[in-house]
């Protein structure tokens, strides 16, 4: 399936939830990721940032069967990182 | 259509970019936005967006035609502001 993974948590947890989120999915902004992942890797991904996360941290996952049921445009900068587009 | 919309400005220009967007969405999470918006308002949204914003911000934003299509699950903190809810 495809998602889009939003994660929103304190400083100090923000580089171990970037490395995370970049071990399963495109990093597209700030801290907002997508990409195509299977159910279980989805699970596991869950499951490893819960473990991460505490007090008022949150990830949103956003899931849809297909990619092509969703239209993304971004208006101003393109941040992707180089290392995506290799 | 139903969207997602997520930004990441410079610090200076956060205020005004969350203003503009609760206008015409729910806010979510610090910069994510999720909701149910015609074509001519997305499109105004986006006109306005481009004005204020510069250099590096960017505002990605993910739409589809059915909000059905699209599965949301939340790890951890649930942050909806409460004037979403009433």
């Amino acid at each position: 399936m495809y998602i889009i993974a939003v994660y929103d948590v304190d400083k100090g947890r923000c580089g171990k939830m970037l490395k995370l989120c970049r071990a399963y999915l495109n990093h597209i902004q700030n801290s907002v990721f997508e990409g195509e992942i299977s159910e279980g890797k989805l699970e596991e991904l869950k499951i490893r940032a819960g473990k991460i996360m505490k007090n008022d941290d949150s990830l949103i996952v956003f899931a849809s069967r297909n990619e092509k049921w969703l239209e993304k445009s971004i208006i101003g900068s393109d941040k992707r990182p180089v290392d995506n587009i290799l």
